[in-house]
């Protein structure tokens, strides 16, 4: 059998009584007969008080030294999972990222991988041990300074191995039992989706399912490595995260009923604020001064509409959506440039949400944006924007109306399973 | 000028108050014009707290993991002491003992440094920065796992790299003003020693001194490095450790009644017990068996004495010290022996103290243990045992009579000041 990837989440270790799960757990894959290499984030909220320690000494912490403070999180975690799994009877060996060959650029708090060099690994492993390695870091290939990954980064360390290790596997376990056609916090009828393309996947990441970061998918993805989505509280089968052309021949085995896979899920995002630039002169080049200060500023927008000028004034509204906590940087990146641009005024408004419709069978299936607007309408929800990609489609509603319009999203593509499953929900950590 | 090595232990950097004053202090040796390392500890009781982690998982934890867990404290140490410093305006850098080129032997928990090769350091200061060093850990030559020095590790990684990068001293800081002619705690007229020899300041602290490690002082003796043992809490002159030429001349310039130069300082040790084998028959071999034993189940003892045997009985008595955590393997060594040595029985006490007189001036000075012992009589103290060097003469008291001993002492040899210093007191970490 070959190598398997497990990667566990700060809350799936977050006391001993985790930590000792967890080995168990490991230990139970590498009874199957797999090698076994562990990727391991920092326990519970250590991260967090980490960066709390860092704040108290300077407001603004060198990002090198803030690297070097927060490797202190993992290099914890992986040795005591190291020793738990020892006391259990099987050999295991901690490494850092750096031991473990995880070689980044020089991007302090938010390196990219370049190469992974796991020779310490590989070595441990032939020795029949099973090596766990520190997530979210790595070492510069130019300056050899220890870097962290940033957002995102154990899973992608998870993933960087897996394609480095040639594993059969990279399995993401967390709280939660899968990916879920919709949060199901807000959604009791959410059902786990067994198999999910990586194109999908990352549409439902980017709009605000929090299940897998992007970056982690993106790399899987490369490489056509398979991610297996699972919880570290249950034996279940999780979600498989596979090549587009590996889904629908398995869901069409296992349901015959395909209408429910055009859509694959619902995701929504309460993260968002929308800023409306009211009374732009129609003009060429004024949308462009407007993004322009926006991109200066650093800020990622998403949706951006622009309506059409009414003739008789010869202005127009433009209304982008963005991150809420760059929206005062935004507001007065836009200020300065009254005078130049001459709008009206700017609305910022915060109490928005974005609720999307993911599904790869969208594309070959005609009236879909159409039955999700209609479904909004009878919802008795409003639309105020509206986006779409090939397999997606999204809209902006005020934030009271997130939750009935992913209900009514999810219930017009009949996304339910007929019975409420019990699932605990949460993030993938980091 | 040259380089300074400073070291800081736990308590200076105990939280984020102690590493901000300890920045400030860094950047004023470095305004002086000096190039500055610094070597420092956990922050406060964070190894514990580790080792705590590990023993929820697991009793017996392996040495390589305890040895990466241990190794998160000084990580996160020296990060926060690095920010705190350029959040003052000045260039910092941190290294792990690894990066600062800490080369061990593989023996996890008590790994000896081999050598010490500095390049990243040098090159830090050759840039302007102040380089910060974890200290207690380095990385294996062999195996190129990350190891960890023991107790008195700090300290020693702060003397071997002051004698790789040819300091000029190395300042170990501390809550203490320096070496004190005894405990101020016990001895309130004790008098800070403003010099003192490799050879006493051994002496001393293998009595019972809490003040350097043997280990780190015996590095600095053997490389002739200086050691400046001084309070991170004043701006005060501490005590200097140098070569035994270096100390009288300056004290005879400083001070010309120099009987006082005698004796350096009373030490005292409460943290050993007496172990009494009742009634041995006095022949050849039955000494040896009964040591042979304690070695064998790797007990360091202390003192040892012989009585007289009586001539009648053919039978003597056999004392020796240990320390008080090895009482019981000791005890159950020598349990096993009663048949083949026909010993009569076993006195166990661990209600005994150790009082010591260290000075190098007594192997020229006749009658110094005649009037230590009259000190003693005439403060009622009685003398169980009696052990002597050429630079020490060290008794066993009743544990009651420690501080009444050390009094004694102090007071008969001079060794106050005219003014009870006001002083902290603890020890200097690890």
């Amino acid at each position: 059998m070959g190598i398997v990837v497990q990667k566990f989440g700060g809350s799936s270790v977050a006391d001993a009584a985790g930590v000792k799960r967890v080995a168990q757990r490991i230990i139970n894959t590498r009874r199957e007969g797999h090698d076994v290499v562990v990727v391991v984030s920092a326990m519970g909220d250590t991260t967090d008080e980490l960066i709390d320690l860092a704040n108290e000494v300077t407001p603004l912490p060198p990002p090198r030294e803030l690297d070097m403070l927060l490797t202190a999180g993992e290099r914890i975690s992986m040795a005591v999972l190291a020793m738990a799994i020892q006391s259990l009877g099987h050999e295991a060996r901690s490494f850092t990222g750096s031991q473990a060959g995880v070689i980044t650029d020089a991007e302090h708090g938010r390196a990219k991988i370049i190469d992974v060099s796991p020779g310490r690994i590989t070595a441990a492993l032939a020795e029949g041990a099973i090596a766990i390695v520190a997530g979210f870091q790595g070492v510069s290939q130019t300056t050899k300074d220890i870097t962290t990954l940033g957002r995102g980064g154990s899973d992608t360390t998870a993933v960087a191995l897996a394609v480095a290790l040639d594993a059969e596997v990279c399995e993401i376990y967390s709280d939660v039992d899968g990916i879920f056609t919709a949060d199901p916090r807000i959604e009791p009828r959410a059902r786990k989706v067994p198999r999910i393309s990586y194109e999908e996947c990352l549409e439902m990441a980017a709009q605000g399912a929090k299940i897998l970061h992007l970056r982690c998918v993106e790399y899987a993805r490369r490489y056509d490595m398979p991610i297996h989505v699972r919880s570290s509280f249950s034996e279940k089968e999780g979600t498989w995260v596979v090549p587009a052309d590996q889904v629908r021949v398995d869901d069409t085995e296992k349901d015959t009923a395909m209408e429910e896979a055009i859509i694959t899920g619902v995701a929504h995002d309460r993260s968002q604020a929308k800023i409306t630039v009211v009374g732009v002169p129609d003009k060429v080049g004024e949308a462009a001064s407007i993004f322009r200060a926006i991109a200066d500023a650093q800020i990622n927008i998403d949706m951006i509409v622009q309506n059409v000028s009414a003739a008789a004034t010869g202005l127009t509204d433009i209304s982008f959506t963005l991150p809420r906590g760059e929206g005062q940087t935004a507001m007065s990146a836009l200020s300065k440039l009254q005078g130049s641009v001459g709008y009206e005024r700017l609305q910022y408004d915060d109490s928005v949400g974005k609720v999307s419709i993911v599904g790869a069978g969208m594309s070959s299936a005609p009236g879909i944006s159409a039955r999700f607007f209609e479904a909004l309408s009878d919802a008795g929800v409003n639309i105020e924007m509206i986006s779409t990609s090939e397999i997606r489609v999204s809209v902006i509603v005020t934030e009271t109306q997130v939750v009935d319009a992913v209900n009514a999203a999810h219930a017009t593509f009949n996304l339910g399973s007929d019975e409420v499953e019990a699932v605990v929900y949460g993030g993938t950590g980091r």
